[in-house]
C-alpha cells in the first residue's frame, strides 16, 4: 500500500479570491497539523472529527504564510480514499507557493497528474472508467459532453459490464474446472446457458459500440473543414464564427500555412472547425505542404465548407467545387460565396443553382452567417441524448468493447462446432480481459500511466 | 441592513481539479440546499453545524449538474460575517457556469467585485485598512510585499492609529463641551496633556509616512527605464532578463513604441522593468511621440539603464548619454555597451572610463547580464524589513496620513498661540477624519466604490 502524502495545488493557477491544496495520505492530517496555528490556541488537528473545517494560521517557524480555512477528511470519506486535508489558501501564486513548499520540506511529496485519482482507484473509490469520466467531466464544455461524462462517472455503463463479466467469469471456472476431470467428460458449464449469456452480452457491447458515434461527436466535436482559394476571407469567417481574434488574418494571400482548428458551440453542440490553406496550383514547396494537408483535412471533416470570393471571376472555382465534390464523396458540402457586398448576389445565385447548398454571405461585415451555423446545426442530432442512455465516449473504451465482441463472436462459433472446454476457455478469458480493462479489474501500470497522463496535477 | 444573497466564483478561471462558488447572506445556506441533495437521502444543510462539510450533489430539477462537497459557515463565524456557503464542484467552466445559472435563478445575485469583502467590512469582521490589506495580500508577488500585507491584514498600524485616534477625540468632545460653556471660561481640556498626544500622534505618522518611500517599493517594485537607440537590443535584453518572450523582438528599428512594463523578482525584490522608444532624432510622428513618453519614464525611474549597440560607431551615443545623465540627475545610471561579441571589450572600456557603471554585455548570447542583477540587486535594501515593522505601502493611507499630520501641525501652533477652543475643535475634527478614512470609521460610498473595484469578483 502506498502511504506517503502527495500534495498539489487543486484549484487553476492564476490570481483569485481562493487557492485550495490538497493533501492525502495516512499522515496528511499530522503533517498538516505541524504547520498550523489556531486562533487562539493551538489547535490538534488531528483530533477533530472528519468533514470539519477549522481556521488559523499556516506558520512556517514564527513566520506566519496565511489565514486559512482547513479541511479535514478522515479515512474511506474521502476523495481518495484515505485521510486527506484541503488548505483553503488567499488566491496568491507566491502564498500558494510557499504553502506548498513548506509542506515539502514537512514530509509531503509533490502529486503527479491524477494521483489523487490514481489513489481513489486503488483504494476502491472509483473504477477506472469512472476515473476516467472526472477527467472528461473536468473538460465538458457543452451539455450532452457534461451529460455523458457525468454519467459515466456516477457508474455509467460500467456496472452494466460488470456484472455481465461476472456471469461469464463464472462460465469460465466452470468450464476450466471440467478440464480438471477430462477424464471424465462430466460437462459442469450448461452450454446452452453460456450461449444465451455471450448473446446477451454481445447485444449490450452492439449497443454501447455504436453509441460511440454519437459519443465522439460530443466529446471531440463534429469536424468541419474550411476549404478555399487563399485571401477568400476564410480567416475572417472563422474570426466571425468564433467570435475572437484566433486565426490571423492578412491580406497577403497564403497567410494561413498551418492548419488551425478551433471549437465553438452552437447550440450546445461542438463544432471543431479546421481553417486549411487553399488549394490552388503552386511551385512554393511550403504552400504545397499545406495543400497536401489540406486534402487530408476534408478526408477527416464531416462536413466541408468551400469558400471563394464572390467578387473575383470565378470560373476556376466552379471547377474546383466539382474536385472537391468527388473527394468529398458523400458528406456534407457547403458552398459559400463570400464578399457579398462586392458582388451582385443574383448573377452568382445563377451561376450555381445546380448546388441546393449555395450561402451567399459577407463575413467581414457578418452578413448571412448565422444562415449558415443554422444550417450546421440542421446536420447535427446529437442534443439530443436522453437522460439514462449510456454512451461510449472514450476510444479506449471503445476498444475494448470492440475486441471483447470479437472473442465473443469466437466463443459463439467455437459453441456451434462442439468446439473442447480448453479453447473456449481461452476465448472466454480473452473477453474477460478486454471487458476488465474498461473497468480496471484487469490493468497495467502503462494503461494507468497513459490515462492519468490526462489530468492536471492537483486531481 | 444587507440580506439578499450573492454568488460567485472565488478560485481563478481555467480548467483545475476544484473550482469553489461562494455564496453569502442570511439565506444562502437554505438557498443552497433547494439545489443540494445528499448521496443516500436528503440532507437539510440549514440543520447542519457551522464548519462542517457535506458530499451530495447539486441538482437542477432531475438533472444533476455536479457531485460537490458543500462548506457551511453560520453567522459571525465566516469570513463575511454572515451565513455563507462554499460549494467545492469540479473544475470545469462548464459546470462551474452552470452552478451559478442555478444558484441565481434560485433567487442569489451575482456579486459585485470585492463585495464579500464589503460584507465583512460592514459586519465589522475588518477594518477598512485590513480589507484593503486582503487584495494586495493575493496580488503579493514578492516576500516583502507578502509580509507586510499580512501584517497588515492582521491589524498592522491601524490598531496603533485608531487608539491614538480614540485619545484625540475624546480630547475633540471636551474641547467642544467648553464650548457649550463659553460664557464661564472654562477648560475641560488640559492644553498641555493635548499637546503632549498631538506631539505623539505627529511622531507615529512621521515614522509610517517615512515608510511609505519603502513601503511603495516593496508594493510596486523598482521602476527601471531601458532606454537606447532603437535595434540596440533594448527587447532582447529584456527578454533575457525575464526569461520570456514578452517584448517583442525584431529586426525593424523603432519596433517597440509602446512602452512595455513587466516585473521581475530578483532576489526577492520586485524590479519593474519599463522598456522604451530610443530617443534618437525623428521626423516619425508616432516615433517622437514615443521619444516623449521615454523622457516621461526616465523621470519616474529609479534607476536608468542606457543601451547601445558597442559593435557600431557610438560617438552620437556619448553625447545622448550625456543628455541623459543631466536629465537623470542623481538618480542611478547603469550604461550598458551590448553586442559585445561583435566588438572589442578593450576599445569600450576605455571609451568609458569615465562612467563607473559601464557594463559589456551580449545580451543575444547572455553574457554579461548576471553582474548587471548584481549591480540592480546593491541599489535596493528592501528585502530586510523587520517582522514587527509595521510599512505603509498603500497610497490612500500615505496620503491621509499626510493631511493628518498637516492638520495636527495646525493644532500644534493653534496651542503655542492659544487660539480659541472653537478654532482648535476644527483642526483636531479635520485630523480625526483624515486618520477615520485609514480604517473606514469615516468612509463614503465613493471610497469604498473605489477600493473595492480593485478586488476580483468572489472575494
Amino acid at each position: 500500500m502506498i502511504t506517503d502524502t502527495i500534495v498539489a495545488l487543486a484549484t487553476p493557477s492564476g490570481v483569485g479570491a481562493i487557492g485550495i491544496i490538497r493533501l492525502s495520505g495516512e499522515n496528511s492530517i499530522e503533517l498538516c497539523n505541524k504547520a498550523f496555528n489556531s486562533t487562539n490556541r493551538k489547535k490538534d488537528l488531528c483530533e477533530q472529527k472528519s468533514h470539519t473545517l477549522h481556521f488559523g494560521t499556516i506558520n512556517d517557524g514564527d513566520r506566519i504564510i496565511d489565514e486559512v480555512l482547513v479541511s479535514i477528511f478522515k479515512g474511506t470519506n474521502s476523495y481518495t480514499g484515505e485521510n486527506s486535508v484541503e488548505v483553503s489558501c488567499h488566491g496568491s501564486q507566491y502564498i500558494l507557493q510557499e504553502v506548498i513548499n513548506l509542506f515539502i520540506r514537512l514530509g509531503a511529496r509533490m502529486a503527479q497528474p491524477g494521483e489523487f485519482t490514481l489513489r481513489a482507484f486503488t483504494n476502491g473509490k472509483l473504477d477506472l472508467s469512472q476515473a476516467e469520466a472526472v477527467a472528461d467531466l473536468i473538460h465538458s464544455e457543452s451539455e450532452a459532453a457534461h451529460k455523458t461524462a457525468m454519467q459515466q462517472m456516477r457508474g455509467g455503463f460500467s456496472k452494466e459490464i460488470e456484472q455481465l463479466r461476472d456471469e461469464l467469469i463464472h462460465f469460465a471456472s466452470m468450464i476450466e474446472l471440467e478440464l480438471d476431470f477430462a477424464e471424465e467428460d462430466v460437462e459442469f458449464a450448461d452450454r446452452g446457458a453460456l450461449e444465451l449469456l455471450v448473446e446477451r452480452i454481445k447485444k449490450v457491447i452492439k449497443r454501447l459500440v455504436d453509441s460511440f458515434a454519437v459519443g465522439n461527436v460530443i466529446k471531440n466535436g463534429i469536424p468541419v473543414a474550411i476549404v478555399g482559394e487563399p485571401n477568400v476571407g476564410k480567416s475572417t469567417l472563422l474570426n466571425v464564427l468564433l467570435n475572437e481574434e484566433r486565426a490571423i488574418v492578412s491580406e497577403i494571400a497564403g497567410t494561413t500555412r498551418d492548419t488551425i482548428e478551433d471549437e465553438l458551440n452552437i447550440g450546445g453542440q461542438i463544432f471543431r472547425f479546421i481553417d486549411t490553406a487553399g488549394i490552388r496550383e503552386t511551385t512554393d514547396t511550403i504552400e504545397s505542404l499545406g495543400i497536401k494537408k489540406t486534402f487530408e483535412k476534408i478526408d477527416q471533416a464531416s462536413i466541408v465548407i468551400y469558400l471563394f470570393d464572390s467578387s473575383k471571376p470565378h470560373k476556376r472555382e466552379i471547377e474546383e467545387i466539382e474536385k472537391i465534390s468527388k473527394r468529398v464523396g458523400d458528406k456534407k458540402l457547403i458552398i459559400l460565396a463570400n464578399k457579398i457586398d462586392l458582388a451582385d448576389i443574383k448573377v452568382i445565385e445563377k451561376e450555381f443553382e445546380s448546388h441546393e447548398n449555395l450561402f451567399c454571405i459577407s463575413a467581414k461585415f457578418n452578413e448571412g452567417v448565422e444562415k449558415l451555423t443554422d444550417r450546421l446545426l440542421s446536420y447535427t442530432s446529437t442534443g439530443q441524448v436522453s437522460d439514462n442512455q449510456n454512451i461510449v465516449t472514450n476510444s479506449r473504451h471503445y476498444e475494448a468493447l470492440l475486441l471483447a465482441y470479437s472473442e465473443l463472436t469466437k466463443v459463439e462459433e467455437g459453441l456451434a462446432i462442439n468446439l473442447s472446454g480448453d479453447f473456449l476457455a481461452i476465448d472466454i478469458r480473452q473477453a474477460l480481459y478486454h471487458l476488465g480493462e474498461i473497468t480496471g479489474q484487469v490493468t497495467s501500470d502503462d494503461l494507468l500511466g497513459n490515462i492519468l497522463s490526462n489530468f492536471c496535477i492537483g486531481k
